[in-house]
């Protein structure tokens, strides 16, 4: 059953300051809820059109799927809605390869962004304070359950970078061929810019130096390159020496 | 000025049916319309708000915002609107490497993936008939103005493969990987699947070999890749052996 206060509640977080305010977020669909009651994140409630997926679950309530539909964000729901309280972001590694991203603006980049980066080993992303939000719905859709395994702060970049003793790599159309460079995922943090501006000035400076993914045809299009397809294409290229 | 006929024929433009009926789609901002009007895309009309950016055309009509909000299928509409004839595909030049796709259904994928493909010097997408349309507005934005430049093919999927002389590869969870692999860009078609279920039985007896991206840590987490992120990757994989 689910009451008009679950509704407007659910729906209420579809926005940030809501979700802050509640401490909790959404998940949809079977394999994402199933990742994340896996990991450190704590269920608070599951609505379930199908209860038998998830058997012994204290709290979990069967629905009919015409009220799934209501508190849904998707268009065509899953069978199952979760709702998870927020968990706090874990001391970042500076041993590792770390990714930052710079006001990120598009959930499904973020989303997709998340995913690759746990396929590629990566432990953890820093993002800049006026970046999406990564318990949007739409980003943890787009990361299919990725964001229960990394940890994912969000920051002052600046100051981040200012502090920081790793190498600062930048990613920009006028850097160093990421064919002609030797990255090491060790002590280094690969910072992405926004999706319509790139990396900011400020940001910029800080920067040891820039890499760039060589355009295999003689015109200037297309002007750049999807921000999660870049990401993918240098994660691939510095993850493969290692092999 | 916009009339109610306008609004009500360029809201019919976001559905297939009725693109195909009028034989017209809708490009959106500046830059991607200075793209469709640069290729060989033939304009019927443009609505500005700012008419001095493309000067000298006779088939545009100066409009105030809020007009363009009524017509545009963007939250924050970017000025211009353009309505292009659609165009006939071109023959399909097997000698390049060309990129097959089996029921793609998400737009920003399919535009994610147009853009990449034209990054990394591709001429040739072609595309099984129940994947989503690449004139569909979602798609046109995603792909930057790429579309304009790409040759897109919509046909039986199967019937093209079990002809073609070219090798043909796919590209799986399972397959050789792509640091292993010598994959040439003449002759070939790389073939990808939908987006939850992979390539098809049907297709997969028809393939030559698979290829796959190595995971780069020792659970079996995210289950895969975003399908434009998996793309990128090889396409740079495949490419950089050229430079």
């Amino acid at each position: 059953m689910v009451t008009k206060n679950d509704i407007k509640f659910i729906n209420s977080l579809k926005h940030k300051k809501f979700r802050d305010l509640n401490n909790c977020f959404i998940v949809e669909g079977k394999k994402s809820i199933k990742e994340f009651i896996d990991s450190e994140f704590k269920l608070i409630k599951l609505f379930s059109v199908n209860s038998s997926c998830f058997k012994e679950l204290a709290n979990q309530f069967q629905i009919e799927y015409n009220q799934l539909k209501k508190i849904s964000f998707l268009n065509n729901p899953e069978d199952h809605l979760a709702i998870f309280e927020l968990k706090k972001t874990k001391p970042i590694n500076n041993e590792n390869l770390i990714i930052a991203l710079e006001s990120i603006r598009d959930p499904g980049n973020l989303g997709t962004i998340i995913r690759s980066c746990e396929w590629f080993g990566i432990k953890d992303i820093i993002c800049s304070l006026d970046s999406v939000d990564c318990y949007n719905p739409k980003v943890i859709q787009a990361a299919m359950g990725s964001i229960s395994r990394l940890n994912i702060s969000y920051l002052n970049l600046g100051n981040y970078l200012k502090i920081s003793k790793s190498v600062k790599i930048g990613t920009s159309l006028i850097g160093k061929s990421i064919y002609k460079s030797n990255i090491k995922s060790e002590n280094s943090i690969l910072v992405f810019g926004n999706e319509a501006n790139g990396i900011s000035d400020e940001l910029f400076k800080i920067i040891d130096f820039n890499l760039s993914i060589p355009r295999f045809q003689k015109h200037n299009f297309p002007e750049s390159l999807n921000i999660a397809s870049s990401l993918a294409i240098i994660l691939g290229e510095i993850k493969r020496k290692e092999i």
